[in-house]
């Protein structure tokens, strides 16, 4: 962990509906730890190493609350089904090729590199059922000094044959492969309890994870009311609960033992969002994806109004993009088409919104992460945007509105997490 | 004009529902004419030079039916109002501005830089009421060797005092810069008429303009029925019209002299849309601005089952990317969107259907142009798409709808237009 300062225009959340933007401004880390911003150096970090970056713009780094690693190689093919097709005839098919750690590997090698150059310096990750490859992603991802929350998927029915595990191997792999975690000493990736949903998950195999969350404090990572079919075939399955989310409540896997995300929540009614209101459920709000395959659209304004933690999720290969820049822009496009076509109750999310749940919203998940505020964990990414020329000064906020649409990897030229320099 | 073979993986449009996909073919170019995809050289073009692509992607040009060239200096910014307000307050200040001939110069500069390095190859384009600052961009455009449509735009009500033409004004201005067009020769620029939209030209100017399209045989290209305050608006101000289309056909400015373009058509309801059918109006479909500027999703599907003309638009700065590949993206979300949303009844559209409207769809407007069967004018552009890796081989036609998601400039590694090179 280092100490020093960083000099550029900066750009961060102070809430959930208010940006502070600086021209020219000063980023202080000391060890590992931000110090706050400011327009001259305080006396007390006068002896830190400034980093100048000049007018470069410098935000928190960007947090990504749902992807799937080992979808990855399929990314921006099969839009043209919906996901319990899609999951059967494209997604299994795939994940079951990690079975191979040599595919693994390559294919897992293809998806860190990509998450490396980006903007995003936190994420939370599905890998596949096989507990070797997914101890192999991990140790990749702790090679680049991003952090991360993997999952080892659980999922004991519903699956093909040759994919789907029986509840005690489930199980007993969940527990070799918490155990071997621990015995790397990973110091920036950790293992997060993943239910792949409720369509692949006994009661049973539910009954025991739910245990092991509560017995080692372990995170929770699902998907929940993403697609009208998925929500039926979950009430055929469950009878005895009056919605989706309780299939998960009545093991404690909905955030009141381990803190926990759901992916989605595009249809969830209004029992459903009382229940993660009350347990601070994080939703990870995947835009891309819920348009790519034809889920609809969350009413994203609505859990924020209401302060429920929100943040984005890329979901590829449910979304095309692992860029969490486009997840704002979808975050923002879809609420304003849902607005216009299906609900003037729920008005659409700004930009300063948007960029609050790409960072401190889905930032809360990992601590205290994702704002320039005093005493968070200092992630930054350094942003040169010199190739988007306009013939006036845009502020920092505007800056980053326009990369909103246009940031591709280049524009990436500086990445800080817990205050180690990436690149 | 050139004659030459281009070799490489090929992809096309053979109508609006089918791709042809090559993994290795030829594609002739003679005279400028397309003759043709083979996968070996015929005998007859055996004496003509190969240009050899080896396994990157070649298809037809892109096709940009809507676009606003001064309003490029604010892309990505403003996406937090509708229409109405967004002219107002944003993009009538920003277009006064090409009053002054060196902004012009420096602000058009930009939006020609990025058109030539896209994937576009054909464009219809609005500037602003500058006689000479239009000519100016012109002659830049002329310079880049794309084939593109431009137009003053004329009003001469609704707009802000210092950007508001008189009739008399806007008419003899129109005229000044058709005489002017004519006498600089150019062989790539074409003038299309430019009544901005029924709310800012009187019956009177509407009725001039419709004359001087008659008279010349000049297409036109407007705006239809974008945004539900500015249909209300629009009957209010044409209250003997049943329907926003009428306000332009009834003085011959909707397709019934020249060929003509309307962007959006979001709402245009059944005598709007049997009008069009009829007259072989051409839709530009603009996804990205309708959802960003919160107007609605048009029923595309539909425009296309009847057989209508669809092609797609950036709409810049409605629309905040100039990629036609993100136009094609977005077209099939919001279409996406708006089945599960709003109207089952209308279908989604599929990447072959957005590869179409992005190519042959929009190409018809210039033209035998779009594609690359046999007497086709030949536009291609060179794809390099290594930089999207994955584990298994990925046919033409996947290249393409991934590149649909991930396309940015650096992916454009080669551009032919009507048989010549530009790099």
């Amino acid at each position: 962990m280092d100490s020093f300062i960083l000099h550029g225009a900066v750009l961060f959340s102070e809430d959930v509906r208010e940006l502070k933007e600086y021209d020219d401004a000063y980023v202080v880390c000391a060890d590992g730890v931000c110090q706050g911003v400011y327009e001259e150096i305080p006396g007390e970090f006068s002896d830190l190493p400034v980093e100048d970056f000049w007018d470069k713009l410098i935000i928190p780094g960007l947090a990504d609350l749902h992807t799937h690693a080992p979808q990855y190689t399929f990314r921006g093919l099969y839009g043209d089904m919906e996901l319990l097709e899609w999951l059967d005839r494209v997604t299994f098919p795939e994940e079951m090729r990690y079975d191979d750690m040599d595919y693994a590997a390559r294919a897992y090698d293809l998806f860190v590199e990509d998450l490396f150059t980006g903007a995003t310096t936190r994420a939370a990750i599905f890998a596949t059922k096989h507990t070797d490859a997914t101890l192999l992603l991990m140790d990749m991802l702790e090679e680049t000094g991003l952090v991360t929350l993997v999952g080892k998927v659980n999922m004991d029915r519903g699956v093909p044959h040759g994919y789907c595990e029986t509840t005690g191997e489930s199980v007993s792999e969940t527990l070799r492969w918490l155990e071997e975690v621990r015995s790397r000493g990973y110091r920036n990736t950790s293992p997060i309890l993943t239910p792949r949903f409720t369509p692949t998950c006994t009661d049973e195999l539910m009954k025991q994870l739910g245990d092991l969350s509560g017995r080692y404090g372990l995170p929770v990572q699902s998907h929940l009311s993403e697609n009208l079919d998925e929500i039926s075939l979950v009430s055929r399955l469950c009878p005895d609960t009056r919605f989706y989310g309780e299939s998960y409540d009545r093991f404690g896997l909905f955030g009141t033992q381990g803190k926990t995300i759901m992916a989605h929540c595009v249809w969830s009614g209004e029992e459903e969002i009382e229940l993660m209101l009350k347990n601070g459920v994080y939703i990870a709000h995947c835009a891309q994806s819920n348009m790519r395959i034809r889920s609809g659209a969350a009413p994203v304004s609505l859990y924020l109004d209401k302060g429920m933690h929100v943040g984005l999720g890329s979901d590829t290969a449910g979304g095309a993009e692992l860029s969490i820049f486009s997840a704002m822009r979808d975050a923002v496009l879809s609420s304003n088409l849902r607005w216009r076509l299906y609900d003037r109750d729920v008005r659409q999310i700004s930009f300063p919104e948007a960029f609050y749940m790409a960072t401190l919203g889905g930032g809360a998940f990992f601590g205290k992460t994702g704002t320039f505020k005093k005493g968070y964990e200092f992630d930054a990414v350094v942003l040169d945007d010199d190739n988007i020329q306009t013939l006036y000064p845009a502020s920092p906020a505007e800056r980053a509105e326009r990369l909103m649409y246009l940031a591709d990897d280049r524009h990436v030229v500086g990445k800080y997490v817990r205050g180690c320099k990436l690149y």
